[in-house]
């Protein structure tokens, strides 16, 4: 199986993502996750541009690679004096990785019009900068910025920037697709006309800025080129990168293209989803093989289809990738998926039943107030339970009070509730203070129920978020609240639809309490 | 310039997205988006699987279109029975449309594993469906499902599906990747062996679990499809659909094929964002051509860089689609993006200024309590001309305390809001009721502020939106509030961070008073 070297981004072209700020923190938890997964390569910042990168080059130091090498990137030395005397490259340098990254101009009208130099000196500035590395020992990927654009100019020259590094010890030339908008056949021909005319392995990094960035990096790899770069959640300048989980399944699992060891191949999910959760990014759902709707069957069709033969509506298992099936709630589904889904809770069920149907049009009704269970397995599971088991209603809230207030300027904000909730005709009344008014509400809440359920005690939140539906009006909005919580055990998530925030809140909290009371350990 | 017809499923397969649920009222929003922005067929249901349809249909004949046909979508009818006595076919007809689109199977094991029958049966089912349309004067588009995967298992039997189409008339027949997986390389050569083959226009429909839906269109056309199916925003079953705002794009732009009329181009942005908004859909950003960030320019290199020559570092005009070149602040920016951003404010500033570096500080130090500007330009300006023009104070919240109850069991809430401010040394004290506590606190430090400034009775909040930071931290996690505002001619947004709800939203709400004094009219 070939093998293709796979270089992540994501620290430094994607933190140039909108929207982007890593700590060094989370840059450390980002760089284990990577090399967890056998990334070949991690260029994890540009110190001679953002100064808060060498104190990561330090602390990285300190850990010990499993797989990867770390890469540290920068620009060829400035024109009219040594690489040994430019400050950027000697900051490049003092990241003190083994790698490093150097871009430099291919195409002649960014040479004389954004640098403003002559095209000799260009080549120059690129010899005398890969020489100086391989000097003092290291290895050096030569990033040919503006490649495709440069090449479209003037083929011959873009090729002579690659020739000068080339000649200078280059140990990798990745041709970079800087803009984002060459077409993939154009990508194609280009690339295997480079790999023709070098020696020395090929790389290729592209951005999305046509939406062709996965398909431009295979068709690279389809050319002849043994070097990928992107970022794993194809975060990155603009369009992003090239998505370099969606490049890794594609071309390991369709192309018989070795990328990263294949018994990783199975976490390939859970890494992505770690690094979107320390890079607080809502990953997106849609997002091919790791998504969370990437293998959701929702149309009726499509789900019976799935269970009859699920190669004809899944381009590849979704263990594979350590993702799963799923069948998501919703008005196009047939009764196929509900049974799917109440099948786990209730193996053998009778899939004509009139509780089927009942609770069918329960979750009809609700979605079209706005209540949405796709994201919220706990409160479905909830309904389910009550349709299907009957189940007393563990607690009443009789009545609450929530106070926030301020009560000098500039002070501090105080939040506090009162609540009396009622248990087989037993009543408890209780306060609690809180960081704002929904957390307050939360306290008062499990400590008056927490007098008849003792377990309740182990449940706290992990999440919460709002979301204002129908903003587009200009009558009152509803707000839809989603909450998770855990027992230390289990995850579940909950939803509650109202216009007001507090009562939407205080429906996810009670069914996210049900939902633990029904759990039963 | 070569056409080719453009074919919106936002309403079908885009429906089939997960979490997304379209009203009647929603669907025709669309419908009339799509059909103002020149696509050529609009698919907008199933009238078979989801009755729900019916209605819309029933409503949309009430509708001019200036530009687009519509279209039912539904099978070929079962087998063993005469299309004539076929409910669902009956369905589609019901639904009273010009055009309707039939689906049917190209992929042996799909017919012998999926709808158990014979393949000489499937040619039947197929020939016999179309030609009922056509004998009732339908344009028939047919769609023939899991084409590449069956024409890879059997190109001889998946031909013949398509040649049956044909022969009964079809007008079109696309070819559909549906489960998603098909390499750009694969789809090219199919392609271009079914256009050789037939005489009919071929059509293209692709998903995106590759990561490739777009260059497999576009490279569908160049391989000689000239009819492209897709959703305007690329959302749909899994990993969505082809994104037609970006095939629409590539191909006008890049590929000298026209789409959508020409002075329509510029009008793109636009309509994807509205049809996101009826939707309910947080538009990715990184959306190519139409996201937020497409023209978004971060890194400091690469800011200095647009400036000096936009082709650099940009693949079409922003303006050719209707979007625009920005300048995000962020600890990566060089200053010529504060500088940029600034310029709009204050032509002819000194770009050297200490004012400069002080707010590029104070920016820093915001972000790194959790603040972030990139989606808050009026918290930003207010903030810029706090530095740059130091004005006074409008206003001092004083005190304020919020109270939020239920008083009986399944009562309803009541949240109301007591405010105390100072302008210019004088007090006012109000108090106000409200939809939650963020409108009630919003309504009453509006009403105590109108005293002393009539004009922000125009303000009204139009979005409001909470997200929770550190969401993975055990502590007391941080939420980010951002407000939109609306005086009626402008639309302005604000930021406020706290581990305070209440606390984030006071800060947001009084930065965009602060915006709308400034603003001065």
């Amino acid at each position: 199986m070939r093998k293709v070297a796979v270089f992540d981004s994501m620290l430094r072209d994607g933190a140039q993502g909108e929207g982007i700020s890593f700590s060094v923190l989370d840059k450390m938890k980002i760089v284990r996750e990577l090399d967890g997964l056998g990334v070949d390569y991690i260029e994890a910042g540009n110190p001679g541009s953002n100064p808060k990168d060498l104190e990561f080059f330090e602390k990285v130091k300190d850990y010990q690679f499993e797989h990867a090498k770390l890469a540290a990137f920068g620009a060829t030395r400035r024109k009219g004096i040594r690489a040994a005397d430019d400050a950027q490259v000697a900051s490049i340098m003092a990241a003190g990785t083994q790698v490093v990254t150097i871009f430099g101009k291919s195409w002649d009208f960014h040479v004389t019009e954004v640098i403003r130099t002559t095209l000799e000196e260009n080549l120059e500035m690129i010899a005398d900068t890969v020489q100086y590395f391989k000097a003092h020992g290291k290895e050096v990927v030569y990033d040919a910025e503006h490649f495709f654009d440069g090449y479209k100019a003037n083929p011959e020259y873009a090729l002579r920037t690659l020739k000068a590094a080339e000649a200078a010890g280059a140990d990798c030339i990745c041709l970079c697709e800087t803009n984002g908008g060459a077409l993939t056949s154009e990508v194609y021909q280009i690339t295997k006309a480079v790999v023709d005319a070098l020696q020395v392995p090929v790389g290729i990094h592209t951005h999305n800025d046509g939406g062709m960035a996965v398909a431009n990096t295979v068709a690279a790899v389809q050319a002849g080129a043994a070097h990928v770069q992107g970022t794993l959640l194809g975060i990155g300048e603009r369009c992003g990168n090239a998505n370099l989980s969606t490049v890794i399944a594609d071309l390991q699992l369709k192309c018989d293209v070795q990328c990263i060891p294949d018994d990783q191949m199975a976490k390939l999910t859970e890494a992505v989803r770690r690094v979107a959760e320390v890079s607080n990014l809502t990953l997106d759902n849609f997002m091919p093989y790791v998504g969370k709707s990437a293998f959701a069957h929702k149309g009726g069709m499509h789900a019976d289809g799935v269970i009859k033969a699920p190669k004809a509506f899944e381009h590849v298992v979704p263990e594979s990738v350590g993702n799963e099936r799923r069948f998501p709630m919703s008005e196009v589904a047939g009764k196929g998926t509900v049974l799917k889904k109440l099948q786990a809770l209730y193996p053998g069920l009778d899939k004509d039943s009139p509780q089927i149907k009942a609770l069918a049009d329960q979750v009809k009704e609700l979605e079209h107030r706005g209540y949405q269970f796709e994201g919220a397995d706990g409160s479905f599971e909830v309904l389910a339970k009550r349709e299907f088991e009957n189940f007393p209603k563990f607690f009443d809230i009789e009545t609450f009070k929530v106070i926030e207030e301020q009560t000098e300027r500039d002070g501090r904000l105080k939040a506090s509730a009162m609540i009396k909730v009622f248990v087989d005709g037993v009543s408890e009344i209780t306060a609690a203070e809180g960081d704002g008014p929904v957390n307050a509400l939360d306290q008062a809440l499990r400590k008056a129920l927490e007098v008849f359920y003792p377990q309740i005690s182990e449940v706290h939140l992990t999440d919460y978020k709002v979301r204002v539906l129908d903003s587009h009006m200009s009558t009152a909005a509803f707000v839809r609240v989603l909450i998770e919580s855990s027992d230390g055990t289990d995850y579940w998530t909950t939803v509650g639809v109202s216009t007001d925030i507090i009562e939407a809140s205080v429906i996810a909290l009670a069914d996210s309490i049900d939902y633990k009371l029904l759990k039963g350990n």
